[in-house]
């Protein structure tokens, strides 16, 4: 029934390579299905000026998409001049997704900057961007731990997002785009490795949803998340 | 426990004003407690040009907040020249929300746009301007049928919006600014009349919740909704 | 002759009440006649750059409108990402009247910063916000003055601004939306209750006028700015 | 008394150089004392969109200031992104000034912007921007008539404008900068040839006036701006 | 001498991967040594407002990096609301260079946007993205030819660019980073395959160039383009 | 053959007046044929941060056109609030080159600012503000050094700019208008004194050109160098 071919509950192919940009302190390609996306961690010491002498650090997100990682050309979002709403929504889910699984007091006042950027889009590609941020924040931690920057392990617990949605009247999981466009309710779950959540965004155009239904999206997106962390253990 | 005396289940006092603004089609002043925000909605005989020719509507909405609604002033966006992402994120939330409740093709080929502009501040303005916003909505809904400018309603439900949250371990209804400020979890369900959701956006900060948790506050927010749901039907 | 049915030198119904915004260290709601606008007074304990070290206060206004203030609904200035020439210059304006008002020294180096909000507009709001906004100063440097942060009162004098203009050959006083639109020669004074004139602007558009006719004018504006000092007095 | 030496009621001297853009319609170089500006006029076959179809044409008006026009140098207004409320206050005041000497229903439906760049400041910029914009454009309107794009002259008089201010206690005509830096009074009187008023704007920043000085020095400006009726005639 | 072993006329290893991304008409990957960047070719069947009705197409180009391409984390552009002098020329550069290789008046009314991305920076980010920008160039017009939309081939030449500069004294081509941040003098040239010349820019910053250095560049670029074109070949 | 009967070698008619604008440290109006250009130099006691505590100065420049400086008028880029990419590329080649001409040790912790604004367009703008800021530049340097602020002079050559190309198959020096417009070949070259080269621009629209015709456009480069030259020393 779904234009793929998968069932229900099956992820697209996952696939994360990590150090692919070398100048980035943590970095990676995740892939899942076509949707690619460049994740890099950059470390500064310093964090905004809310955080100066609080000892506490920041991890902060920023997403951007190639013009043409769609299907039809973009305008550059740095030639119109603005973020659209949509991105700036985008990059805030991600950085305060990704400080959910961080003890930003074991961080120290620094911040780590997460660049996620959409070289192919096919539905997702937000949660793409949280699971393979995470990789690359994690990445980037591990050389302060291995510099002696910090002491204790900042990072507490992995982070992963997927995609759920009612498509043709089904539930399902990892919505591509085919399914993403005419999917009356979709939405994102953000999870720990834990199994807790970080973050529920379930959303209606053109339609609305049941408790019920809202049940069976939670199901999905927990078997997912699974399936997630255990690409990012294999990943590093 | 809670700062105001509240019980967890507890809604602050709703007072919903229709007409404060001569001008618009449908207006009116909502009041969750020390929350005040004006919600006018202005009929446009033409649509977004993506609509042109289809023959379905477009509701949108705009959001605002006076630079002294909250206690230490704001800078004004007209003035710094942008709208912050939070504004952006919630403006994009309320059209949303208030296109749930609208049969767009019965509504025809026009916009409604939903100003909902914050005068004070005290937590919820978000929830606030939905639930104001529908009563807008149905009023400039109601100029339109009375004109014979649409025959059958386009306003199939009403919508509205609560916010739920954390509070000191416990999960409690509408916080207040005292509560919200250091609720590690919190966020908005955004319901029918007839109780189906329409969106659910929970989100933690410093915390993270279990999916029992959400149960609990999916509970208190459909008790919220339908007194809310009430209290425009009192209005109008 | 008037389309209100107002005398040449009546002014509308005046209305002010203090204290509507419980976050501002002053505020008001003041009508004339349909016009309504919030005018709130911030303090902050800085000056601008220009004023380090001088042993000056200042103070500044900005005046807004919301988008559906008027009879057709106004583009968001936040959301066109300016301020358009319009609103530059009435702010502009209300800063500078309110300034004549002060005596900068007494106030210290400290900022205060009056927002003019114009929830309803019928023509004459940049002058109904120098009144309403000099009320909202007065209350916040009554303030100051309770809490001992300055010792002699820096407010000298008050501040009020009414419009006149020609309407159909006749000279006419606080000149609402009907007769604004259509008078070839309008404009404002601003006065202290001394009497003395703080500001006078009178323009043409599409008429232009002699220096008799702008005798009347000021005899118009001098009768209106008492009755508008008699009713500051009154709401304090 | 005055820092330059001159009587109260004296003009600085007055040049204007017309025809000074060749790929200009109309065009003059106009000094006031050391106040150096350029005035071009250029024509367009079109007008503003709330005029098409209306038979009017439109008069506009644009200022800008060289960077180094000044005694410290200013910020470029194309570097900085925006105009600064002063220019568009400025450039306003000019259009509008240059209209009420314009029978916009003879000039047709066309446009002519007057561009006002100061090339060299010293007090007075905006007067000196009217007074020789009028001369610039009366050269593009004479164009038109040479070309017989206009039948009768949509040029019904001049249009002049003089500043005065109370400096050192005394009424004072066309202030240089060294008493416009300091006149706590000042303002701006624009005429026309016949002597009706097409604007006032007098203005106090810490000081007032009585209406006895603004009859003072609206006897100043009368006889000022005679005079540059006077050196438009001589010019052209 | 030079940082990475090289000699004065040898270039980094050269990559081009045709086809990286799935939805542009044209793409590739190109690499020279640590140098990468994705270029997209984008078709559309229109062209700019000035070419409408003269039956000629557009070749244009955009630039952007992504933030972590470089050794420090560069602002985003679109976060920082515009394109820094530099990304302006160097896209119309890129742009301009890819028309010297197309026959517009063949190519008919339509606009070919190329996109340049840099992945990872390492020096000749320009140069390298006229290099890969023709290969996605070509690869678009060939979908052109065959779906027949194009009759005769649009592109009647190779465009190539590599850049040459004196490091440490001596003439050397393609620069890495180690090299152009110190060199005095660089610049690049860019070249049809026919060996013509489309643009030279040399430029010094804290030093400056003979005419006969300017000789022994032009010589090492000569034989750049070759090679680049030879590769170009290959890719496809 | 040049429509203005110029010989391929000819320049036009240059003339230099120093001293234009009384505020700047240093200004000068400069004319090639019918363009004019007013350029000034203004002294900061501070450099940009990245100088700060390295004892080297800078020299920066920006440049402007009155919208009616050209045959149509432009778009004022104050008024669109921002600068096209030819402004920034012309504005960062005039910085470029001044600074060639200087030693940044000798001028020590300062800043000048030579800002050059078109007053009439024909041809070679650029090329023209580069040879007038040299004087504007100098003149400046030389208050400085008669007042001591700087012992050695910081001012180390001359630096001239002319612009070449190929005419209807022709290489001819200095182009006006009516030959650039046309040209498909053409550029700039910036000359020390000495004859040593600082930039070369050369740039093909719809043509490109040899090697040969290279060397012939550098021999007029060269001798159109040594003529401003001239003309340079002769202004002083």
């Amino acid at each position: 029934m779904r234009p793929s071919g998968r069932n229900l509950s099956d992820l697209r192919a996952i696939s994360i390579e990590p150090g692919v940009v070398k100048h980035a302190e943590g970095s990676c390609l995740i892939r899942m299905g076509d949707t690619q996306v460049i994740c890099t961690a950059s470390i500064e010491e310093r964090t905004p000026p809310f955080l100066r002498n609080t000892g506490l650090g920041w991890v902060t997100a920023e997403y951007g998409m190639l013009p043409r990682a769609t299907n039809t050309r973009n305008r550059r979002e740095a030639a119109s001049g603005k973020q659209t709403g949509r991105t700036v929504e985008i990059q805030r889910l991600i950085g305060r997704s990704l400080r959910a699984g961080i003890d930003r007091s074991a961080l120290g006042e620094r911040q780590i900057t997460v660049d996620c950027d959409v070289i192919q889009a096919d539905g997702g590609t937000r949660c793409a961007a949280i699971t393979g941020g995470w990789v690359a924040l994690r990445l980037a931690v591990n050389k302060l731990l291995k510099a002696g920057d910090v002491v204790s392990d900042p990072v507490v617990d992995h982070v992963a997002a997927i995609s759920c949605g009612i498509y043709a009247g089904q539930p399902v999981v990892d919505l591509d785009y085919a399914e993403d466009s005419v999917a009356g309710v979709d939405g994102n779950f953000i999870m720990l490795g834990s199994g807790r959540l970080v973050e529920v965004q379930m959303s209606a155009e053109g339609a609305t949803f049941s408790r019920g239904e809202m049940g069976q999206l939670m199901d999905l997106a927990e078997a997912g998340c699974a399936e997630l962390v255990a690409a990012q253990r294999a990943a590093l």
